[in-house]
């Protein structure tokens, strides 16, 4: 058993996202046992996308473009930007096909304990998007953690004094859940806001 | 969004064992991330482990040379040989530190649904090394599956005749488990094989 080496081939998978020691070990056996043809390709695929894919300078989401589908298209709403934390958060709102607006990626959100500050983010470059004046609504869809709800007080006080709506994703209990399993803290925030029916 | 080309870097990732479409979403972000410096040596760390990591020409375990360290040395008991379907079991067997003699690894197990009978297996070299002499004990290291199972009947079968011990690992409770929470068959099987104290 040649340890070292093969350390080295799983530390190269562990340090992706979500990947313990376990599986990192598995993947690195399969990745041996790859024949030559489809490792090559397999690596070709990866190098070709990191090549051809961007983020688009107006909303940092993903594009083989300057500027992404969304931000060029006359058909989405340019007086609506939903702000998210990251791109990969752009897809899953797509895929709800509830959102015809356009997008904003902040790339975090505010952590002082990871020493990430508003001037980390792309905060600036969506204070001047509101002000060019066409955006009326803000929708802050950053995640119901800590650092999501000081990012989206943060943003609501800065665009406080424009002439906009601000809003925030809603809370609640999920779609097919009970209140019987649901944790008291979404419960609370459902109960906080509540509709009028 | 470019949905195409981001597919395909998703796709590289989801192939890999254990990795959902979620997971390699969130992997394909992370290695859009990576500045060119990383990316480059975590592509040539990986290239540089299928380089230098072969499969031993006697066991079948992983080794930076033609033969690994463990059929190599003299220090591991050369009468005992443990059976196992794959190269990373001998990983976790020797965490144990409770096994000191050689391994044979089969690349699998008889499985008649996915076309895998004993001629796909390293049954075979098996053969030859216990024909050689040197071997007094095969313990089968198959998982307690139903292909492990299947393998574990045909090996001893095959090496009935033969002037040696055939052993395999026993199944039983886990070490801190509670009869409560353990299965019916792994409660049957630890039943069957109790030992007398």
């Amino acid at each position: 058993m040649s340890e070292n080496q093969f350390q080295k081939l799983v530390s190269s998978f562990s340090l992706l996202p979500g990947i313990g020691k376990k599986s990192a070990t598995r993947i690195g056996f399969h990745v041996l046992r790859m024949d030559p043809a489809s490792f090559q390709s397999w690596i070709n695929g990866i190098k070709e996308a990191r090549e051809r894919l961007h983020f688009c300078q107006i909303c940092g989401g993903l594009t083989e473009e300057t500027i992404c589908n969304i931000c060029e298209s006359s058909k989405r709403d340019a007086s609506i930007v939903c702000v998210v934390e990251q791109p990969e958060d752009i897809f899953f709102i797509e895929n709800t096909k509830e959102y015809f607006g356009k997008y904003h990626v902040l790339n975090g959100s505010i952590s002082p304990l990871d020493g990430i500050g508003p001037d980390q983010l792309r905060i600036n470059e969506l204070i001047h998007r509101v002000d060019e004046g066409e955006i009326l609504e803000v929708l802050v869809a950053t995640n119901p953690t800590l650092e999501g709800d000081a990012t989206a007080s943060y943003l609501s006080n800065l665009l406080k004094n424009r002439d906009i709506r601000i809003s925030r994703i809603a809370h609640g209990i999920t779609i097919g859940g009970t209140i019987e399993y649901s944790d008291q803290y979404t419960l609370g925030k459902a109960i906080k806001s509540r509709l009028t029916l």
